[in-house]
């Protein structure tokens, strides 16, 4: 079953916004088995919003708009639905009795433009709206639906999974669906793809795609299935053979992202950590404590942005940087032995690199980074050469830092499981 | 003038992918004098593509497609526009040696299934692609266009720029425009509108838009002319006026940033900058080092993610933590002033805080900040109260860090002026 969403609104025409409610209108939809066909943006204007609304109202079963509930005159989504569709529009008492209440109880006089809110389309059933004032729509004809709904994201999200959801599970096609998907690291997007593709073409159903993104790639499986029993039987049938041929590359198969797979490692082998951070700038410190209870395993870090800093605060030689520069490996190698010491981390990774987009020369280019982990029983440094913007050389470096303390995590569980 | 822009591709009705190439398209034409008034996105199926473009041709004077050019059978841009626009296509045989030229320059065979990019719609002057194989087309017919331009950005926009912008500039009426961003840190967007909205609402010309970001308000002002310095006379009327009513809200009026600015200022009063951050978790120093030459004044930051790391390696008294807790304003106070000693910079900044999800209590609710600031004369300590997730959190009260520095420098400069 086909759907369409509309986003409506002129700030949405220009180069500083663009919508993003529909990933998650998205993401629901094809969690029941509904494809989105055609998304529109439309501006806050009568005649192109009514055409608008009345083209998909024509050619998709499922129509959702986005926003236009306000109660300024630039709302017109109320208005022009009811014309497109045919139906009338009229001002609902007891809506507008509502409407006015929620303003009492803050103590506030309903202005009066809001009565706009009360308009209700003839046979439309209304939804409520717990976290704002303006109510969304719910216009069904023959297992056709079209919903109006408001347009932030925190009022939008609610309506629909409370109000729109069950209402759509009673007219679509039951249909049971699988999802899983494997997170990569280290894998440019073709390599990934070479890997894989002769396994899962194999496959109409699961349907597999492959997605880049900096760093990273993922592979998104779904399938189809009579019951919820049989759709994930499919995806447990392909995943483990992509997972068997990517290897070590997959860290994640349940949306965890990098740092939350470091962390729970770092956690569930009680070991600490502290970074030492130059090029990245505190980059590297930031994901990690991005992640809720890092406070757990994440110590601190240091930020080095002078070689002053390197030497007083971590112990680097100054001579070792004269003569090796502050971009080199052993440089790296001092900077995570010197923060694992200082701190009495467990691990003490270290960073030093040229970020760009100054910086460079012909033996050290922009987007050499040195990347160093200090461990309990040794350490290891990797050269990596990076592309790009800085901010791109940036978290491709940490993305690096990151998947080399996930690898030899995962190698200290494994040989502390073997000796057990 | 009116234009529409429809972004062609299955990935972009995955909960995966927004179409974003139509920012860019969008402020470049804007800055010719041409609205965007609708954008619609449509995946690679040969008859909701044709339609889509046959709908957008006939009520559009410009029409901008983006991808589908690609050498595959998903590729249809080429056949579909054909189609809508009743014309005919050909291979055309210049065209696919040029093609087989590129990939012979590279030591490559050119697959088969590149002589897609070959096809030629009858009367459209082909647009070089100097960074991918896929060529674009222009289709002009009595004052009005339609171009198909390849997917990738790193593609589009050079084509765009080159080949597209000149050709419009042929069609479209003449009209000067100037342009201007007042970046507010500070207020609120009502209490920014409400400072501002009785200025600008009297003038049509320039327009005057309201857009808030987490932390930030903008306001964009957009001037039309007869001539450039006719356009430019009336941005340099209204936004004076502007700046002289939100005072010292305003951080920047040419696009810099707020790290920027301060980096700026920094560098300017050949001052030194080091951070102790514990709930910011580095955020702050990956801010201030996202700018490229930062090293000239940044030394560097201390993410002291446990109370251990506040005492021994900012000097924070642990009974100071005990007697006043880590979040507090004494604490903030002790890091900041502990960075600065230790690192000799001119200015320390400490934050300290509950970031979130959990940690807070009822006196000490997440989302409540101290932020200090300790320079050579004085020290300042803000307590903030941030609301949302962890990561608005994070970034506000970074923000405030950020403005609270620039609020320092400005006056710093203005008693260094006074005093001169």
């Amino acid at each position: 079953m086909n759907a369409e969403i509309i986003a409506i609104g002129s700030e949405l025409l220009t180069p500083h916004r663009t919508d993003t409610n529909s990933l998650f209108l998205t993401e629901q939809l094809n969690g029941i088995g509904v494809d989105v066909v055609y998304k529109t943006i439309v501006g806050d204007d009568r005649s192109r919003l009514t055409e608008t609304i009345a083209l998909a109202w024509n050619r998709s079963p499922i129509v959702i708009t986005i926003g236009g509930l306000g109660p300024t005159e630039d709302d017109l989504t109320r208005e022009c639905a009811a014309q497109a569709l045919g139906k009338s529009l009229r001002q609902d008492p007891s809506l507008a009795e509502s409407i006015e209440a929620r303003f009492r109880a803050r103590g506030m006089r309903m202005p009066e433009i809001n009565l706009r809110q009360a308009m209700h389309i003839d046979g439309a059933a209304i939804l409520d709206n717990s976290k704002g004032t303006a109510p969304g729509q719910w216009i069904e004809e023959n297992s056709r639906a079209l919903m109006l709904l408001p347009g932030p994201p925190r009022e939008l999200q609610p309506m629909f999974l409370e109000s729109c959801l069950p209402r759509l599970r009673g007219i679509i096609p039951k249909a049971a669906i699988a999802k899983r998907v494997l997170r990569i690291v280290g894998l440019t997007e073709s390599a990934a793809e070479q890997i894989v593709a002769p396994i899962y073409t194999k496959y109409a159903n699961p349907v597999t795609t492959i997605l880049a993104a900096p760093g990273e790639v993922q592979l998104h499986l779904k399938s189809f299935g009579d019951s919820q029993a049989a759709a994930e039987a499919l995806v447990n049938e392909l995943a483990p053979q992509l997972e068997q041929a990517l290897g070590e590359s997959v860290f994640s198969t349940d949306g965890a992202s990098l740092e939350e797979v470091v962390g729970r490692a770092l956690a569930a082998q009680q070991a600490s950590l502290a970074v030492a951070e130059s090029c990245t700038g505190g980059l590297l410190a930031e994901r990690i404590t991005s992640v809720s209870g890092s406070s757990a395993y994440f110590l601190g870090g240091v930020v080095c942005y002078s070689n002053t800093w390197k030497s007083d605060w971590l112990d680097v030689p100054p001579e070792l940087i004269e003569a090796q520069g502050a971009v080199s490996s052993p440089v790296a190698e001092a900077l995570a032995a010197g923060i694992r010491r200082r701190s009495g981390a467990t691990y003490g990774v270290g960073i030093t690199g040229i970020a760009g987009p100054g910086g460079g020369t012909p033996e050290k280019p922009v987007g050499l980074v040195y990347i160093a982990l200090a461990g309990p029983h040794d350490s290891v440094v990797l050269e990596k050469r990076c592309y790009g913007e800085r901010e791109i050389v940036r978290w491709q470096a940490t993305q690096a830092a990151l998947d080399m303390l996930r690898r030899t995590l995962a190698r200290e569980k494994q040989s502390s499981g073997s000796q057990a």
